[in-house]
């Protein structure tokens, strides 16, 4: 009769070894999968910008696109494998601000010519979507969120500019209610 | 003779009220001015960028180095008034992301030609730079840095990049200096 104890004690041919070394690379791939989810994201945030600078809007737009379905899925990766880590909350918001926050703001401004409302449309989105992820962090919220999440209002601002559309007075309307205290429903 | 309760019921005059009502906006004032310069650290790297994008490169590194000088005083600024908080901390991370891991890579890439080692440099500087503020936020070290602080090596690009001069390789020693477990003395 086979025991546990039999089973465990496996001898350690070449075979058997290599077999422990690709469990032990299989864990930590599971392990690394949401972070490396969440730095998909900045990366498509940093591509995102490339192609803003380059006049490319369309695929600025689209990469915004991507980052948030990134976005959409490292949380859920995470709690469904069981591994959600500080850490992995930590680079979610960095991510987040670059994808949402900086490059959405960066491609209303190729879009878009200076004027008084665009600096300010410009400079406060950001920092609205900084503050937003800074406030969530320390008090996170259940059930509902309070101010619009950043990844929304970034979206809209993709979804805007993929139709060459660009408005200041949005992009500060989006501003304020990322900060305000209005209750919104999780979907 | 004037004893403290005296001195504590002061008449309601409209002098008074408004003293009180000053007193209450410079204790608002004092509470914020952390955040105000974590803020004003956001806002000159989001001012690097767009001088990046259009050209200018010298200033686009002259204002990191404006948010260095910013992220030097916020939290010395809180400590000092006593006043350190969770969403500051969080604040500074988001905020050091830009302007010292996106900036720094648009900047060089603004400078340079694309090329297989840019890409690489470009992706993996920001990157590097993320993974660094989210491990240090979950784990702080006293005393020293376990790598390269991400200031440090936005700043160094971005002194190369005010001489006009970008290295793909030296931002990738850099990305890989910052996620190693070197240890670095603060200074």
């Amino acid at each position: 009769m086979t025991t546990r104890q039999d089973v465990d004690k496996k001898p350690s041919t070449s075979y058997n070894v290599f077999l422990d070394q690709v469990d032990v690379y299989a864990q930590k791939l599971r392990r690394g999968t949401p972070n490396a989810l969440t730095l998909g994201n900045l990366t498509c945030g940093l591509f995102s910008l490339i192609f803003a600078i380059n006049g490319l809007h369309r695929f600025s737009a689209i990469f915004i696109f991507i980052a948030a379905a990134f976005d959409l899925f490292d949380g859920r990766v995470a709690r469904a494998l069981g591994i959600t880590s500080d850490i992995g909350a930590q680079l979610d918001s960095l991510a987040d601000v670059v994808s949402f926050g900086v490059a959405p703001a960066i491609l209303a401004h190729t879009i878009q010519n200076w004027s008084f409302l665009m600096v300010i449309a410009f400079v406060s989105f950001p920092l609205a979507g900084a503050w937003r992820l800074a406030r969530f962090n320390v008090h996170p919220t259940q059930g509902h969120f309070i101010g619009l999440p950043i990844p929304a209002a970034g979206l809209a601002v993709a979804f805007l500019a993929f139709f060459s559309y660009v408005s200041p007075l949005i992009m500060i309307g989006l501003a304020l209610f990322m900060i305000s205290k209005i209750e919104v429903p999780k979907l």
